[in-house]
């Protein structure tokens, strides 16, 4: 880039280092999203392949990035943690600001068609991104706190919403009114009394978001395997075994869900990064490798209360 | 987003307002694009279908936003002016970079399939964004002829080479070591010597990069019209009117090249805006409406040189 | 500052560059100055000892720093201009920040008993300081014409409060309560009915605030010097030849002003500088060069207007 | 400041404010203090009136903001740590540092004679500031050990190599080449094989600078009391009971040293901060009130090993 009299413009680049040893979190959200999701009928009050599909560009984004060490994704926005110390792009923010919100909409597009293989795409879905700092651990789980209570709060409402829609014959109007200043009590008795709906039965993604984690194989996998079992059915795409298919198929990892024939409940069913460089596999590309040393795992639990981080301790100690 | 304990953590996003009345330029780069072009077998030393891409995605990033005044592309690279008084995301740094690498992203991997029809595309690409400031006119003027000398620069050392390899039989270390050290006048007698090439014969697009601008219907398209002409071929897209083969057909914007037979020369190839609220039409919805007030042209012209800043004063002055 | 194993800690301190040809400039103001005026006695409405003592911690920066080319001054803050192109400090914001502050503060300290011979500093005076970047000469000149539009409002209010307290004998309150609501052209009609006061014949320097700029020796003076006259009487602190008593004459510029002996109304009432190699002199070490190369000038004189700016083309083209 | 045409240049005015609940470190360190010590000859290797002139500068700024927990000086520097969670200004970077670089450097004046009684100040001094952040209580901790091993380092060259020459009859010349690639330990050799000087017998206060705290008075003094006397022999200006003569007598806070007579060693050296409303008290003007809350300690002890920290618990905690 240098050479010509006109170079001396590449001085106005200006520095953008992020303080060092500060905990770095991006989150992506998505782009007027709501005229999307209408446009491509996303099924309310949640649509399972969407979430799936967040997850999947989450996950290719943790396998190309191995400093990020959480991530929390629900409805159009995902969060990532990248590891106190971490030197990505020396730290640059506008690069890893840029190229991971890249990354992450690139993904996105990409594997659309696997998880709406009946949906084409009609325009190009964007996000955006920012990059907020936290000097220290507790700041960082209050964040994630702060997701997924928003996470809790959004899925009642709209929960009840939709119930008093779809099957309560409400218009939205109507439904918005009888759910103004109602307090979480009224909205379960609501769900309960008019629907015959526990709150609690719901698909725990629905209540609790997605949380990834990079996990050792044949590390620490059970706990959270027998947790996600007692937490409620937690969908999985699959794309270890299936080739082409990937996405299509729904993995269920729920005992006494209506699954279909075709889906296991294992824990395996995980995300392998096979190390290749830097460039997330492609389904059509992968090839097994004997020994992925790490994966990431989609969880649905509880990251409020202690013991996930208690289980997890490297996430903030890294 | 608000009302939980954990809220005071939104605390941590600090503002990054641009200053007020500065030329903005987002200069998006893509990311690991060596092995990206090699893994899709682009064309060396370069690929039509590639640099027609490249200038789709930022189309629809201007067709998106009406203050882009200016696009500059080369390569894997692409520039964005933004007019100096722009409020778009009240002038938020993050945002701005984030949304615009995001769309431009985006709108690269949907369109793929009509630019290499025969390619599948193996991995999502991506690419980083970054926003240079400067405060003159001058220094934006100086940044494009930076740019389009890169450019210059670059397709003459990659020509020659390439001809050397695919011609003259060399090995890529023999091409480089048959170059190292030489001069544009040596490149351009060795183009001519050994291969009977004229390197003005060039294709435009190649030796001077696509410019982007937004022009009037029944404007000031004219001038431009046979200003492409003399400098040579230009290529450019056709997505008015041919639906799924979107890209597939190259129009050579030429009265004397050697064109194909699909090609018409006809200078109304521009992308027409529809003001549909912000979402870029893709070439399956799209409905031709009858006065599109403003479209964007792809120019393969001179910016280093007056006359364009003069054609286009306004671009500097809004 | 290197060596020990806590080195480290040094890479937490990032780069703050200003972008290249972007005018700088800085505001100083003072820090609880209205207790500080109070405590010290400061005359009401204006102080000229007090003004004059602002005019001479300008000088002193002023004359330490060449890129400085123009400053601005009213009440308690003044606001200095850095050539476009300056590379002071390598443009390090908090270096430049910081620096002058420091510099503009301690010569007010340093020079205080010049200025007010009769009232020790009771305890240290500070100052704030703020940059502000510029990317053009009219928001500059826009700037500058910010400040004396406010200082035309402020002293206006002000002399009309202290002459309805101090010559009509009204409380503060009631003062307060008279003004409510007042247009300029009321508060100029209670001036000269109540008390025969014709606001434009209070000295410019209340009215217009100090305009600093420097300028060659044998120069462009000669306008100005009768600009000066014309606008009304003009005050400076000569301390060209007179030793310790700095400051306690006081020089008026203005051909009917009752002038000490001693002084001259001629350009010569200027501040050179010596290029003593950054140290700015203070009166006692002064030693006289025979050619001064240029002299900070102190005027009292419009700013918004366009003369002014035609006059010192320099200012805004460096 | 509003009203005018002009006031939209305020909106040039961007916001800086400090990452939330992050240590904010603020270094002062003197402008061409080479050139300043010279010409108002300053002892070598230490002067003790400058250091003593620099506590008491740095003495008034903690008196002046209750948030500065702690503070380092050593030669022309001084570091302020502000608790963790100040919203100083709220937490604006440029007027936190301006301010206070303006509020010490104006201290350091105001008390110039008070410290050199027989030395005019010949021209103003200033310092420039900078602002560090550090997310941890380890990095604070490191950032003390850091220029307290610096402060060990110099003062070990120092006071070898003015041994060299004042003592030793060297020029500089020979003395820097004497001492050119030498350990500590050789340096310690030096002085005391050819000068008879046991290094540690040298003042704490050279050796380990100053280390400012907040105290509560009939509070922890005690411990910190007999520390400093362990530490060997204490300079503090006396500034409580002295009037007019401030700083004119210094205390040695040390068993052994020949004491004025007037001087205790007891704890009650220290600086009372009376809550006076933000203006530091001026000696001059000082009433003793009868209890003060809190006193700022001057101590010259070792910051780098963990008892000064334990004994300190809150300085990190706040």
């Amino acid at each position: 880039m240098a050479g010509s009299k006109y170079a001396y413009v590449k001085a106005f680049e200006l520095p953008d280092p992020i303080l060092p040893n500060t905990f770095i979190i991006l989150r992506v959200d998505g782009h007027s999203f709501h005229r999307f999701t209408d446009e491509h009928s996303f099924h309310k009050p949640n649509d399972e392949r969407a979430l799936a599909l967040m997850d999947r560009a989450a996950i290719d984004l943790m396998n190309e990035h191995k400093d990020i060490v959480l991530a929390f994704g629900e409805s159009d926005e995902f969060s990532f943690l990248l590891r106190r110390s971490t030197a990505l792009y020396n730290r640059r923010l506008s690069k890893i600001l840029s190229s991971l919100t890249s990354q992450f909409t690139s993904s996105y597009v990409f594997h659309w068609h696997e998880y709406f293989p009946e949906t084409p795409l009609l325009f190009p879905p964007s996000f955006d991104g920012r990059i907020v700092l936290y000097p220290g651990e507790k700041e960082v789980r209050d964040y994630f706190a702060w997701r997924q209570v928003d996470t809790h709060i959004n899925n009642l409402y709209n929960t009840t919403f939709w119930a008093l829609v779809q099957t309560g014959g409400q218009t939205t109007t109507q439904a918005h009114a009888h759910l103004k200043g109602t307090q979480s009590k009224e909205k379960n008795e609501i769900l309960f009394n008019l629907f015959g709906i526990n709150y609690n039965n719901i698909p725990a993604r629905f209540r609790k978001g997605s949380v990834l984690v990079r996990q050792e194989v044949n590390g620490q996998l059970d706990r959270y395997a027998s947790d996600m079992a007692s937490e409620g059915p937690v969908i999985l795409p699959d794309v270890l075994g299936h080739g082409d298919h990937v996405g299509s198929t729904i993995v269920r990892d729920s005992p006494n869900a209506a699954c279909p024939p075709t889906i296991s409940s294992s824990s395996t069913t995980a995300y392998p990064s096979h190390n290749n460089g830097g460039i997330p596999e492609s389904p059509v590309r992968k090839t097994h490798k004997s020994n992925p040393r790490t994966v990431v795992r989609v969880l649905h639990v509880d990251i409020i209360r202690d013991d996930f981080w208690n289980d997890m301790p490297h996430i903030l100690s890294e």
